[in-house]
């Protein structure tokens, strides 16, 4: 039985605006723990530092990759606002800073659509004729966190599991949490960064290690899976970049991010 | 004759990875310095606290917004690496923190292009058959800095101008700095900011403060204009999203934005 979102993510707190975290081992992708993972644990430090109910922009930095392990968690309140909050987070391990972050906090309740454009819901099959992404990528390299959540791909973008990619650079899928946990606020921004690098559509690689990651919410997502696309743009200078939008199961668009990563490639 | 990029943008040295900064009461909308140009601010701190020549990824939240006069920057470096160094700013006011920003710094000179995907150059007019952005909006707010840059639109994205805005959300045109200095990683971190909102052709309003801006640098970027398309996604909860994509002059991309901004619609 997989340990819940809530359960991975949590934190107890060991002084004001100090918290320890446990990185499961479970949640890794060859030994290191995913970046929206972590991204997820500070930005449940930043709201729980902060006076705002919900992540609303959270921008992680990523100095060292950390091990499955405890870890400390510093906060640092820079502003306390009446519609929003900003705090400074920073995971520590072995006196070490692994991942800093910035983070906007403020209440989603309120966030209704007004306009959208631009960005269509992916047709994609239901999640019963998807394909789930195993506990191992085809290059052989074990990522227990897929035997965790479940990501179901777009047969259309699973050229690279047979060895022929289709060159494009696009994953879309449909992503759920242990247990079907309605997704929230901390695990839409784990969402952004949820699906198998959109550069396995180009050429597969081993681990792609995020360098940055931004992501937006927009709203409170109903319950049901959310339906993820990624695209990544640009490989140079062995980085790639890769942006993620996150739809939920009534087709609102309700957190967005934008990754830069490395790449052995180029 | 407009001052520099390079000069708006100049820090003194005050002390170890403090710096004082002058915001350019031209490079302002209604008064409030640009926050791409804050943030390219902070980005030049960051060099020069840091290892590495040039901004890779910047991150700001923005708190408060400061006047144009002085500011004082204070950096710190998080990590300093064989390839990247993490370095955080900070931009103070009157003793009050205005902007912080998470900058990795690298370097860019080796970084070429391996594969590119999904975006296309957008076909547009040559600058002189562009719409030159006047320095005050159609609502009457002036806007300095459109007399200190040129900014000119593909016509087919200036229905706001005339009361006409199309609906769709896409703003796009050429950048030239003043006397048609060559773009540096700092000035395209300024570029994923410098258009009129693409919400403009949604609905006009006044200004749209930004709240988190992050900009990737891919590469170096060849004489000559840029030319930047922006896309707003959703308008919600009185804060829209807008990406940004830079294209030097010889159609590569070289740049990579995307912004939370606040707005008075909805």
């Amino acid at each position: 039985m997989a340990a819940s979102f809530a359960d991975v993510t949590s934190l107890t707190t060991i002084a004001p605006r100090r918290y320890a975290a446990r990185l499961d081992p479970e949640w890794t992708i060859a030994g290191k723990p995913n970046g929206g993972y972590l991204l997820a644990i500070l930005g449940r430090a930043a709201v729980t530092a902060g006076e705002h109910p919900h992540v609303l922009a959270v921008s992680g930095h990523f100095l060292h990759a950390p091990v499955p392990a405890p870890a400390d968690i510093e906060a640092e309140v820079l502003r306390a606002g009446r519609g929003a909050s900003q705090v400074r987070v920073r995971l520590i391990q072995d006196d070490r800073g692994c991942v800093e972050a910035l983070v906007t906090t403020a209440d989603l309740r309120a966030a209704q659509p007004y306009w959208t454009g631009g960005l269509t819901v992916p047709d994609l099959p239901d999640p019963e004729s998807c394909v789930r992404v195993p506990g191992r990528t085809p290059l052989g390299m074990p990522v227990p966190i897929m035997e965790q959540v479940s990501v179901r791909l777009d047969p259309a973008v699973t050229g690279f599991a047979t060895g022929r990619p289709s060159g494009r650079g696009v994953m879309r899928g449909w992503l759920s949490l242990p247990g079907d946990e309605t997704f929230d606020p901390l695990s839409l921004v784990y969402a952004t960064d949820a699906l198998p690098p959109a550069t396995f559509e180009v050429e597969p690689t081993g681990w792609v290690p995020t360098i940055e990651l931004t992501a937006y919410v927009r709203g409170l997502p109903e319950p049901g899976p959310v339906l993820v696309q990624q695209h990544a743009h640009v490989i140079a200078g062995q980085r790639v970049d890769e942006t993620a939008y996150v739809w939920d199961s009534t087709g609102r668009l309700v957190a967005q991010g934008t990754q830069l990563a490395g790449i052995r490639l180029g």
